[in-house]
């Protein structure tokens, strides 16, 4: 039985939509902590913050919906740029700005996203490694929690997927879709891969 | 209750596949009878006839995989023309020949399709009417089951639905796919809308 | 030196757009007539007509904009239906109607087409034999033109053919594109094969 | 007139290609020096460094094909990470390595890569800002050359931007493509943008 404290979030709908498949599918994952974070820039990084402080977890995996994508996108690299190409919740549409002053162009994830991927696909399901996050708030909190991890938690383990819509949120477009109790089964696989195996690629490792 | 006597196809695995969702998804359909029809050009047909004729239907729901698309495609065109760009199960590869050799070049679906599709959106499962049912096996099945009303079964009612990839068929490929009980609730609400929606588009109907 | 009088029609601009590549590709193509056609399902089957009266052609190829698609796609299949999702230049959307009431619900076409695709990619261009023509002017144009030969031009020769969008017009949507003069250039080779090629599959062909 | 001495680099054909529209535009493009780079793991960077040193250039734009991609892309970001999923042309696949043993986990470009887009697109000619520039030899060359703009060299300016298919090589995929002199007067439209605007955002810039 896994004793780890893990924290999962998922984010409030957006863009129009009124669920969003990460969070309805991250409170269907036992043995978790779940918390919703907002869709506005300048108040998603503040709640992940609260939700870390409050459930002191040692394993975060954020998630959100990547609209358009047909499969789980375990997300390897954040970069340190906003370009919001719709607004916000809150309204807000930052273009060209990055998430930290100051701080490093992008994180490479530290989770072992290959063998994430492969535990997602081990269940049947269709997983792959991304290399973008996007510029929009999913990669702003996939940045910003790498870089709390390495400025202020370093014994915080965490990272970001992104999951596709869930099917009625597609009836009419025709965009590829993923049923949420199967993104939940994904991301309880997820989390039982980052936990049991030791990180793959360690940024700036001796080849 | 449903007393219209429905007759659902699916088909064997093809193309390298170790399981069809199009049939997986059919056996999961409550109130309905199924048969399978085998991946030959020289036995799909014939298998068809035998199941119409077994089990005598008032109406006949083919299903067939169409890998790559992400939603239930309800056909509306079934053409007279095989073009196999991969071998059938039997290892044959007609090309440039039609189904039935002075048949008609096409014919459109009588069936509510658009209700259909309709019905299944209602549900929450993505769904679209398709115009190309493509020129392997299931077009020949979809022209095949239109002549045989349109020549010899003036009472029987009968189409065609294409359906995505079973998640575990596209682990790795990031090919957009559907859950095989989500395809099963689609078929039956289909079964169910052209089983109660007057015809939409007679063929030739005056406008 | 061809001796066979061709009429190559493209058509107005639609759709928000300002140029049609159908259009100005056709202008570019040396020795034969070209006629624009009016994207509209009140007078596009009229314009055909009279630029067929007019020029007497042994061959005609109709071109149209096919948004999206990447290749040359030489039509296979033309359909008696018109389905609109957007309003044509007269403000008509006709839905679920067909394009002849009382026409056979499908034309195959005679031409050559597999031949003709091969000849494009034979000067370096990308074609394929495409088997929907879509539910548009594009399709009624294909299913008319099919219809004018088939009930009263029995030594006319035609097809239809879908081309890309021109760079210019997707410079911001990202969608495919090729440039006009390429286009110009896929339609003299699919002129010309058609000309010299020998229909490859008449409908209904003895097998 | 233009003063600032440029190098335009191109790649060698990979992947079964006979041919690479990097390379093949980049030598249509006047007033740059030209360089064509291996594409092998263990060559290209050298090959980079000797052209650089050759030419001593002011600006540095590296292109290379990003097959499957339909519209001129600039690049935004570069990974400290190889995975090969194809053999490079020495017949090495790294995976999971980084380009530079203790590197940063990325670069942003700091040219002004909105501006140079805007460039291509005002040229009617399709194109975007990429964020994900691959894994394979492509992302090498454009990790190596911003490291070695970091570290070695910081007066020049550089930048990598991915080009299309040319259409002769995608006659059968139907994947997009573009012709090689819309390649070439894009690339030029590129580098006088990049010449010519200001940066746009400077890495860790206060907001």
């Amino acid at each position: 039985m896994r004793m780890t404290r893990v924290l999962l979030t998922g984010f409030e709908p957006f863009g129009g939509e009124t669920t969003n498949p990460s969070y309805d599918a991250a409170v269907l994952v036992p043995g978790v902590s779940v918390a919703e974070l907002p869709c506005t820039f300048a108040g998603a990084l503040t709640a992940l913050r609260e939700a870390v402080d409050r459930h002191d977890p040692e394993l975060v995996l954020c998630a959100g919906q990547a609209g358009g994508r047909a499969v789980i996108s375990v997300e390897k690299v954040a970069i340190n740029l906003i370009e919001a190409r719709i607004p916000d919740n809150g309204g807000r549409r930052p273009y060209g700005v990055p998430v930290v002053a100051g701080g490093p162009d992008a994180y490479l994830s530290t989770l072992p996203v290959k063998a994430m991927a492969r535990a997602v696909r081990e269940e049947g399901i269709p997983a792959e490694v991304s290399y973008t996050a996007g510029t929009f708030v999913c990669n702003q909190v996939a940045y910003g929690l790498a870089h709390l991890i390495a400025t202020e938690r370093p014994g915080l383990r965490g990272g970001f997927v992104h999951v596709p819509y869930a099917p009625h949120q597609v009836t009419e477009s025709g965009q590829p879709s993923m049923e949420t109790t199967t993104v939940a089964r994904a991301l309880a696989a997820l989390v039982k891969a980052a936990d049991s195996v030791e990180d793959e690629l360690p940024a700036g490792a001796i080849q």
